[in-house]
């Protein structure tokens, strides 16, 4: 089946690597030319525990094919935004489904797609290089079932792919949504704030102190995400990647917009909702736009 | 007159090359041999828009000496607390002045020094190098008229030097303390946290929302503040100094502990004496102890 993929970062490489390895016709859309080149000349190459293996696949800079592929729009929240004109025009009715942190993009997208649907990935993975992904800590697609047979296709041929996407109901993929949003509400903001490792928050005491007050603001603001997530669930994604740098971090270090936008506010306006302020929350969240803002200058 | 100043670092640099221009006899006590060395080798140098002129001082990292000097301590808040029991045991009962950010040694320091004498500093200084000091944006040293005999001659000999030492009453000096503790408050966290320069809290949008939700909670936590700094106070600071880094900022790139537990904790404490909590000051505040907790790992 043909698969168009939007976004040439970890998560698209993985799913581009993934597809052509079940025999899947991949295209990439990627912002930069080199990049395109790179994958059309080099193919995707994904390495895991066991092997290295290289893939065909396509990549372009550009939209203009209208052939009945099945998108999969793998952006960051604010390459989704950026691109949201473009991407509805272009897109259309066809079927597509996005896969995001944080829960901003979903109102927005079921709007302006007849055909969307939304998918939270577990998986583990590093873009090393333009054309290279490594498979760490393997894990599920969790998505909704769908009537849609490019869907159907889609969630059935790669059930037992690499990509093991599993289908649950609208509520668990909300909760999944919703308990992501929390974990890297409570971990992604204070390592990008404070350039620290995610293990760092459960050694660095004043770290841990802010960290717990952020989850209990966030629980005590809307009570319907303490079963969803509770704070050993925290402590427990900071212990699994206490070596990992989380995206923020890597995006403030890199000088790029973060994702707060997508994964803060969210949760600050269902609280506001509720007539609830999260002061520690949202001074983490005012402070990371202020280095996004200065990255803007 | 015998003055010992202990501290090397722009204040103390300043004040003593203050002290000799006048012709007193100055000793610094420095942390570091190589500063000792450097000063009492090669003097200390003060440069101001007009000239350049070296002063010969005495400089010592040990503390010996039982004469009758009168003692300036130009430490900051951290470094004082570090050698609190020392000074204690050296100093005695001899007259000391203490001239530091916020107000958090006050009440420890007129307990622990029978003869014990407050200033706060509005000179711009800056140490260059171990010998040498800018004078930059004169100004006044504010302080509490004394009976004692060596305050009242310093007093006396500095009204018209370089230093500009100014008598003020209790209050007076006390509004002076609280009035600086709020401008670094609303100023110093966030440049230090943003690793930004002061101008820019006035330029970056979100950076200044912030800056006027610290000040608003400080005045509203302890309304006597209110009439002692404003926020145009603030705003002013800010133009005047847009191109400094402020001395949190230089702290926290250094990888030295902040003042943060002398200027923001105390206003802090005073408003939990009335109930009240500053929660945009605080996650600051505790943010920076993040900070401080990493540079000492």
């Amino acid at each position: 089946m043909k698969l168009h993929i939007v976004g040439g970062g970890s998560i698209g490489l993985l799913i581009a690597a993934s597809a052509a390895e079940r025999g899947d016709d991949v295209t990439i859309h990627v912002r930069r030319e080199e990049q395109a080149e790179a994958l059309t000349l080099r193919g995707v190459t994904l390495i895991d525990e066991r092997k290295n293996e290289t893939y065909s696949v396509k990549a372009t800079t550009s939209f203009h094919s209208n052939d009945d592929a099945l998108f999969v729009i793998a952006l960051t929240g604010p390459a989704l935004f950026h691109m949201k004109d473009l991407l509805k025009r272009y897109i259309g009715d066809r079927p597509v489904l996005f896969i995001q942190n944080g829960v901003r993009h979903v109102d927005w997208a079921r709007q302006s797609f007849p055909n969307a649907h939304f998918a939270s990935v577990e998986h583990g993975a590093v873009r090393t290089a333009d054309t290279i992904v490594e498979h760490r800590g393997h894990g599920q697609v969790m998505t909704v079932p769908s009537e849609h047979e490019s869907f159907k296709r889609l969630f059935e041929r790669h059930q037992t792919s690499r990509l093991a996407i599993r289908c649950v109901n609208d509520r668990t993929i909300d909760a999944i949504l919703w308990r992501k949003a929390v974990i890297n509400c409570a971990i992604n903001p204070l390592t990008a704030l404070l350039r620290i490792k995610n293990g760092e928050l459960l050694t660095n005491r004043s770290a841990y102190d802010l960290m717990e007050k952020v989850y209990t603001e966030i629980i005590t603001s809307i009570p319907n995400l303490k079963p969803i997530v509770q704070w050993d669930d925290i402590v427990n994604v900071c212990q699994r990647t206490a070596t990992n740098e989380s995206s923020m971090l890597k995006d403030v270090v890199a000088g790029r917009v973060t994702e707060a936008d997508f994964i803060v506010l969210p949760i600050l306006k269902r609280g506001a909702e509720r007539n609830e302020t999260m002061p520690t929350l949202q001074t983490c969240y005012t402070l990371l736009c202020a280095v996004d803002e200065r990255g803007m200058m």
